[in-house]
């Protein structure tokens, strides 16, 4: 029997749609296993914005640092993209919430499901098997460094730095993911040309020595650009810093045949944070086609970091099941086109 | 009738094997329409080191500055990758080159070519009829900011610093090569992020009301990432700072099959360079398995640059018929896989 209180960040675009499916599914394995979780609910993003004037509002914060774990939904709203000069921005409450939490530590499981290979933009052969975990750094880095913009308007800069400790705790996360994994970690990076990248390889280097059962690769980050298309099965867990991350999991999502099959756990020293690596979707909001599976699977991820790998593991049958049944939003569908965000969490529900 | 001084850096790896056949082709060019091409060679990379202590010798940029072209092969060699501790480095003659002659512009064609749809990793009905060029800024960014590493060693960091004439100068010629091409630009920066970013975007935005006639589109990075691999048609030009450039042109490079294909040009104001977008791919060297193609056609580019169209076209067509009759290297190539450097280079040299 299990206590949890939940945090439910839905914020903006398709992020509520998704996150009720989730919140749905975690109801019904409670039940189910005689847990209690207890879900309460605070804007963030642009929602936030218009609610408070703040991305993350103080009683949002607290309520995280008050909860034993976060479901997050999605973030961001084209209204504040294309306005430079936008004072608040929805983005900033998702980082101040990272960094607030101390959450270091981005992990994103790239799977290509054998009842998804068809949908993959890449040829079977290419992808079936791909089982890679990234993961990224989150707190450092350039989305975190001083930011400039000369009195003129005509200079900006932004600061990419790292530092010996940042970079120790989370190589010890990804190479102890790797023991239990295929042994093999892969450090990705610019050291070429960064001086923050050779620091990265000097570190990774040395925390390498108290794992000797697992294989450190290095790839530049161009190259890894072009690896995770050509030959994504080379890889098993990929270690990365915050910028680089962001743009190689994204890419890795093609490989699944749908970015809106991806979940995330953030994780730090005190606190967990669960959510879909896919965006607010805006253009998707309340038509019933945002794809669920993501958010759920984040679930199934925030039930793994409590110890509940059995409840975890059925939420991932019944996702699979959906796949293979087709029960599937429009994206991954071309039998029926008809099935709903709502329906694809409904299954889920009824399969546990 | 043209005379070209051209300066030769065949640098290290597979750079000397690829840049001999590209010579070869250029000196056939000139036989057969009358031209006068000289060809002078300095050292540059990994080889400069090992002769000069030095990776951008004065010699070698001075033979530079007094040329009218430059054609490059590739640069890096692995024994300094993994030596933080090292003082230099084959990558910075690269850098110093871009920034002494002024290179801005590093402008990268990538185009599914029909003969060679099935080695893509990606299906053909995803890549047929792509035609993208990417403009990416060459001499900015976190690639040329300060460096620093504090004294302990513990805390490394790199600036990102662009300013508005740095991103009005680029931000033109590609909007002029959209003009020509199917009328679309699309920025890729990361600006719910970065301050760098906001400001491209500011700039780039302000610089479309001068081309009325192109439509501009905003990409973040992280889904510029995915939708060159989902989507490669939807793009025309893309234009973007240094960095994001670089990852995402050498991801593209999965589209046409083999990275061995893509070419690219280097300008500014005074001078041009034209180098293969492979590395130095240090595993092959003097096999003869090495592609040429990216260098010959860098050799196209050049004869593009000085407006030489005809003897470029006639360079293309040899090596599309080199592409369809299979005379390739082997990674192009299930049937022969005794079709060496050398020969291709050969093949394209008797066509002409
Ligand atoms: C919304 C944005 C700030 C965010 C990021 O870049 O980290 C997103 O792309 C992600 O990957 O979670
Ligand atoms: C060798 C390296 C410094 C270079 C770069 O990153 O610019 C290369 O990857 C390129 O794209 O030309």
């Amino acid at each position: 029997y299990m206590k949890l209180k939940i945090a439910v960040l839905p914020g903006d675009g398709v992020g509520p749609e998704v996150t009720a499916q989730a919140v749905k599914v975690l109801k019904a394995i409670a039940q189910e296993f005689d847990h209690s979780f207890q879900f309460k609910y605070a804007p963030v993003g642009a929602v936030a914005i218009d609610e408070t004037g703040d991305s993350l509002p103080k009683k949002t914060l607290d309520l995280c640092k008050n909860s034993d774990a976060i479901l997050f939904g999605a973030i961001g709203d084209p209204k504040y993209d294309n306005n430079p000069a936008a004072k608040v921005r929805p983005e900033q409450g998702l980082l101040k919430l990272r960094k607030e939490l101390g959450l270091f530590a981005n992990i994103r499981p790239v799977k290509a499901y054998d009842t998804l290979l068809d949908k993959s933009p890449l040829k079977k052969q290419f992808i079936k098997g791909t089982d890679i975990c990234i993961y990224r750094e989150l707190t450092g880095g350039i989305y975190f460094g001083e930011k400039t913009l000369s009195e003129d308007g005509n200079t900006a800069s932004d600061l990419c730095v790292y530092s010996r400790a940042e970079i120790e705790r989370i190589t010890h996360l990804a190479f102890k993911a790797a023991q239990s994994r295929k042994r093999k970690v892969t450090l990705v990076d610019k050291a070429n040309v960064l001086e923050s990248s050779r620091l990265w390889r000097k570190v990774v280097t040395e925390v390498s020595q108290d794992y000797k059962d697992v294989k450190l690769d290095y790839l530049f980050v161009d190259n890894a650009a072009m690896q995770i298309i050509l030959n994504p099965k080379q890889f098993d867990v990929i270690l990365t810093e915050n910028m680089f991350g962001d743009i190689i999991s994204d890419e890795a999502s093609v490989i699944g045949g749908s970015i809106g099959l991806l979940a995330s756990a953030s994780v730090g020293d005190y606190f967990a944070m669960f959510e879909p690596i896919h965006g607010s979707y805006p253009q998707a909001k309340d038509l019933g086609i945002a794809n669920p599976i993501a958010s759920i699977l984040s679930a199934a991820m925030l039930l793994d970091h409590f110890e509940l790998f059995e409840e975890a593991e059925l939420i991932r049958e019944g996702v699979e099941k959906s796949l293979k049944l087709n029960i599937t939003t429009p994206e991954l569908n071309s039998k029926f086109n008809h099935i709903t965000t709502t329906k694809v969490g409904d299954f889920i529900e009824d399969f546990i």
